[in-house]
């Protein structure tokens, strides 16, 4: 049961010019399932990817990092749910560049200008045979207008599909940015999870576009966490096809740079918030605000620690404001020489604890009060300096545990 | 229901020659419970600590750090449960000095030769009073055969009392050493949390004692996890009365300070080691093995990773050996240039993975009839070095959200 999300309207998904998707039933895994995803762009677009930094990436993965590096232009990419093809070994990389050499038969490119993308069990060989059986169907039903299927098609263990669209004034002309993602937590019991795709008709310098996918990433998907655990294959991919027509941006901190990105990251922080109100076993949607650090960095810190805590996690899904564990968690969130008597610690806008010890005008019924909405922000003050970071979590319920305890089936 | 671990017999828990115990009901929290105990140590022992890394520490872990200090020879101990003094400020440092005065009154020794610890409720104010009005009581109850009663009396949620002893043969005598611990989750509700205490008669020059209390503490309380939560009130003291005429230990890595290291190492972990036996909601007890690194604290921090992830730990509850998620945490675990084609992972005996892929002999129901057992060895070798490293953990469970969920009660 997702936390204030919505099924996607696709009257409200915009097509992106130069961006076209077919879905069809590959029966990667199972039958009569929409399991197989290609994306096919126009000659001349830029494209920019984020990968796992998880060592134990899965092959495709890795084959996504060296086709980026090629350089030749990325024209198709093709994204397979069921199997994750992780922990797959070098066959795993034999069969994630032969789906790519097949699509790229279909469309008479070569195979690195092609991505591969997979989602779904670990530690089983990728059905590499059924995925390329799979491709003409997937071709022949290319629309530009597939974005909402695309987000249907690229769902493991997801409740509800996630989209979003949003058209902003950039280099003169109005571009359009539609974004899909998938993800629940951050490995289901054996789905190897996020995945993350944007096109816009904005049009980028291509030597922006890495950049470009790195700033929108950290601001989006990489503020999120539902359980802490990195997937194998996470994967976010930003293309900027150019055919609005507008003029090119050239650099992220011009005024067309800036406006571009604002809207971008609109819908990748609302692709990657989906995620999380989407989170296995998800009660409640939390923004944890940390303000007052000398760095960025340490404020992440102590979000992250605030938010992967477990203790703090099921008190929230009990709407329980057992606010010490959360000081606690800020306590040990690696700040060296943290001084407890500055912090402050607000739960929306009642206001817990001052000079790190509860404030004498704190009410407990203010504190239920707050811990019993379905959205929640937690807002820390470390008194330390001027920097601040966010991130987005969910709360931790019995049905998480009943999730990820269940035999793979 | 804590995993094979029985409640201690008296009769097989040694007194230590120098060390009484007195326990007895202040009614700190709750009437009609055994929540505070005196530790009477004879002059001439030498004693060490090792607190909580957490920078918000409560305000005894602050107290006690600055006795230690102090040099003055540490006579006792007062411990109580029902409160953690912890988020409390400097009314809280107010109070845990108070106690300590109150006992160096009776005892007519200097407030800066008392330890103070507390456990139980996070931000409420300690009675200091009523600990202050129970101590002639605790002071009557003092004999050195009650280590069974001190491992009761400082029980907060605890399922069952932790007490071990061990005899050796250190500097030409038979010495006991005597420990005991408490804690059940790295932080219960509202609980602030482990404690551990242990004393010998073996003789170790002062100078010595921090470095013994630390290198045990590494080997055993350090190598331990729950839930990866820190509390604020984590204490660990070791003392060493002297009084078996043996020769001292003037060098820990002499023979004596070996052997007497063995000895305390082999008590430390087994206290470490009941309280992850009683974890919250622990079904199964999990030693985490890393070999193969290149230095001991990267093995720990895969270890740790492992210990830590809610997907392995719910796979341990559920008894499937979905194992592509250990993979995954070793992936994650943060080591920057881990090769995967070099990881190897073992459950027990079962061989999984070869090459950083699933072992072409593994069966599914080999990995299964591990999974299914209630004490299991997991290894991972890492293929770059000869380091290794052990922790040990639990499984997570329904009842750990159930524990954690429950309204503080």
């Amino acid at each position: 049961m997702a936390v204030n999300l919505v099924a996607p309207d696709n009257a409200h998904l915009y097509p992106v010019a130069g961006v076209r998707i077919g879905v069809t039933e590959a029966g990667v895994r199972k039958a009569n399932r929409k399991d197989l995803t290609v994306v096919l762009i126009d000659e001349g677009a830029a494209v920019g990817g984020v990968f796992t930094r998880n060592r134990f990436c899965a092959a495709p993965v890795q084959v996504c990092r060296e086709h980026l590096a090629a350089g030749q232009g990325i024209r198709a990419m093709v994204i397979n749910t069921g199997n994750a093809n992780a922990g797959t070994g070098d066959e795993g990389l034999v069969r994630a560049r032969s789906t790519c050499i097949a699509l790229a038969r279909h469309l008479n490119i070569s195979p690195q200008q092609v991505l591969p993308f997979s989602t779904g069990v670990i530690m089983e060989p990728l059905p590499a045979d059924r995925i390329e059986a799979g491709l003409p169907a997937a071709l022949a039903d290319a629309a530009d207008s597939h974005w909402l299927r695309a987000a249907e098609g690229i769902m493991t263990t997801d409740t509800i599909a996630k989209a979003f669209s949003v058209r902003a004034e950039v280099g003169g002309k109005t571009v359009t940015v539609t974004g899909i993602s998938k993800g629940a937590g951050m490995i289901r019991p054996n789905m190897a999870t996020m995945l993350g795709f944007m096109a816009t008709d904005a049009a980028v310098a291509p030597a922006l576009m890495q950049q470009l996918a790195t700033e929108l990433a950290e601001g989006s998907f990489n503020r999120v966490t539902v359980d802490g655990d990195t997937s194998t294959n996470d994967s976010f991919v930003v293309i900027a096809t150019g055919q609005s027509g507008a003029r090119p941006v050239t650099a992220l901190d011009s005024a067309d740079g800036q406006a571009l990105k604002a809207a971008m990251l609109d819908v990748a922080r609302k692709l990657a918030q989906a995620i999380v109100r989407d989170g296995e076993g998800a009660t409640k949607f939390i923004e944890i605000r940390v303000s007052g650090g000398k760095t960025g960095e340490e404020c992440r810190k102590v979000a992250y620690a605030i938010a992967h805590s477990p203790l703090v996690k099921t008190a929230f899904f009990a709407s329980d404001p057992n606010l010490g564990r959360i000081l606690a968690a800020v306590g040990y969130a690696g700040i060296d020489d943290l001084d407890q008597t500055k912090i402050d610690l607000y739960l929306d806008d009642v206001h817990v604890a001052v000079n790190g010890g509860r404030n004498p005008a704190y009410r407990e019924e203010d504190g239920q009060r707050v811990m019993k909405q379905s959205e929640i922000v937690v807002h820390v003050g470390l008194g330390r300096g001027d920097a601040t970071d966010t991130v987005w979590t969910c709360d931790f319920s019995h049905e998480y545990v009943t999730i990820n305890a269940d035999y793979r089936s």
